[in-house]
């Protein structure tokens, strides 16, 4: 069989670093599970603006729409803000990637991992053993509606306009995903948005409803009012399975819900497109965290989110369920044997560097 | 000179035994400080649909734009969701108050009393001494632009569509309130949009930039993505001082914000309008809690928040600062006191009804 094509996108900040103990794992794949995969690299964001003066090039676009999955680091950093072309923002090679790869469902777990109860600000006892899903929609929204823009309206005034726009079609089709991982799991699905201010969370909360009756009646479904949500999320977080929502509420809830787990450094995304004929998905992992410019290129990132990036493309972009375990399992094990990244460092634990973190998990493996 | 008018708007669920807390209060200052109000009362929210069918009779706003200040209790509630006629929600009364009043600065303080610091999810040290205010912009972006509705668009399909829309005179006389208020407190503003993805949000970065080098340039400013503000609120939230942001932003960030306090039911809101020829402006009072419709009428809701919000009116409204920190000392005494409503009961303490809080606060007055 042809091998496994994948795309590499480090990107920005600490992206880069991140991305190299990926390189190591694909690598181990390749010598000890005899499983290669085609590794094409490329440059987004800020990166691909220094060098080619766009945030993503076309040919970067068409080897991402020939790859069967990219691995992305992070995007963006204070260089590159408030350019006077807004097309020109690093965040723009981000969102034409989701947008052309039609990548609508954005799956971000929030998971408190035992060994970093302590890492978060809330009480032990409200996120022990957390275990949420949210299933962000991420090609639609105010994220891409027009008209948008801002124009002159004279007499010194400026307008800046964004449209929310969802449609029968994109509501289903995100919240159908939401519905089947929901099956997989607690069979527990709260839908959020602000039905009772915006039309288009009307539209939202009515077409979830009706796919409900229409095929997933099995599953409990609730709505939510978005800020309702956010209170919900602090208050008794367990109480959620999973979770679906637009792509502006999707962002914000999703980052709340990660921060609550303490460990940003560790929470892994996946972006999965509609299924084609044979079944595959374009899809597009990359941690929750961003770029972290601040402390970019000094060995000090947690590549765990990125690594655990990777075991949901080995899990869902090549069915190696196996594989992606192992990995999982070998990122837990170092935790509790006791390493930390500086980002989850704690009193007792041994401080390594983002190498270190790396050589730890290979060696589990 | 002519009494003080008040218009009251207990609104649904727990607002009207709440506001009855007020009541007392005015009472109080009738006979001891000699302060009278002229009070009227109305519906708004599901009270006023089941009484005349809409949520807010031309009547009612009438009263209100002759009033020198409204008190609002909450509105809503399961009874009027969904209903087919979008303008008919409980929610729309209140949308169209703050329109027609021009309500555009909301201010939400997030307060953390030092007595309630373990009703918190969040671990004592993270917020106790928490002192932030949240400037919200209340008369403008999603929650109002055109176009907006649901539509027809073949196939089965529908398309709903909301505009977020702000303009430069809207962004800076928020964002002039919110330096303000930063100039009376900490000295210290973030502003918080999407700039990196929506054009209305880096004009609103924008044109807060050019007012705080015109005309504030001594309070220290930073701009911060929204999904990063809804993450720092939670990793550290005593780095932010005052915070202002959109209509929606505010709606969710405000909620986090204050379900961290720990104590929802003790915290009140100011919306205020522009100021006219002679200083005064509209003005609009309510908690930040809920209508609660579970709880409703069941003597167990908790007015503080009502009533700190009936001090925030006595401050703003009626330069009446001496009686607004009697009210707010009387609450922070009788919570000193061991008293507690359910929402705020804590081992060790006394709980007593919507009433017996009341009463308490009275005999402190
Ligand atoms: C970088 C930015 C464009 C992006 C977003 O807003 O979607 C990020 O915050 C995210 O959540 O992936
Ligand atoms: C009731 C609702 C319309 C309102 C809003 O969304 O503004 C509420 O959530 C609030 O924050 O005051």
């Amino acid at each position: 069989p042809a091998n496994k094509k994948l795309l590499f996108l480090p990107g920005d900040g600490i992206g880069p670093e991140v991305m190299r103990q990926v390189r190591r794992v694909i690598d181990w794949l390749d010598r000890k599970r005899n499983v290669t995969f085609d590794v094409t690299e490329g440059l987004v964001g800020g990166a691909a603006i220094d060098a080619y003066g766009v945030p993503l090039k076309d040919e970067t676009l068409a080897d991402a729409l020939a790859a069967d999955a990219v691995m992305l680091g992070a995007v963006g950093g204070p260089k590159w803000d408030n350019p006077t072309d807004y097309t020109k923002r690093p965040e723009a090679g981000l969102l034409t990637l989701r947008k052309e790869l039609n990548l609508f469902a954005n799956l971000r777990p929030a998971v408190v991992f035992d060994a970093l109860v302590d890492a978060s600000t809330l009480k032990a006892d409200v996120i022990r053993g957390l275990d949420i899903l949210i299933v962000r929609e991420l090609t639609g929204g105010v994220y891409f509606g027009e008209p948008r823009g801002i124009t002159d309206i004279g007499n010194g005034e400026r307008r800046g306009v964004n449209t929310q726009v969802y449609t029968t079609s994109e509501i289903r089709r995100v919240a159908r995903v939401a519905f089947e991982l929901a099956r997989k799991r607690g069979n527990k699905l709260h839908s959020m948005e602000k039905a009772n201010v915006m039309e288009s969370g009307l539209l939202w909360r009515q077409e979830v409803t009706k796919l409900h009756q229409e095929e997933f009646s099995d599953v409990t479904l609730e709505h939510m009012y978005a800020d309702n949500g956010a209170m919900q999320l602090l208050k008794n977080p367990k109480q959620f399975d999973v979770i679906v929502t637009d792509n502006l509420f999707g962002d914000i809830l999703s980052d709340e819900a990660a921060m609550m787990t303490g460990s940003l450094g560790m929470l892994p995304s996946a972006s999965l497109g509609a299924p084609d004929a044979n079944g595959q998905r374009k899809a597009l992992y990359e941690p929750v965290h961003g770029s972290a410019p601040d402390i970019a290129g000094r060995d000090l990132a947690n590549p765990c989110a990125t690594l655990l990036s990777f075991a949901m493309c080995l899990r869902y972009s090549f069915n190696m369920d196996e594989e992606a375990k192992m990995l999982e399992k070998a990122v837990q094990n170092v935790l509790s044997g006791g390493m930390r990244t500086a980002d989850i460092m704690a009193p007792g634990m041994a401080r390594c560097s983002t190498t270190v973190m790396g050589d730890s998990i290979l060696r589990e493996l």
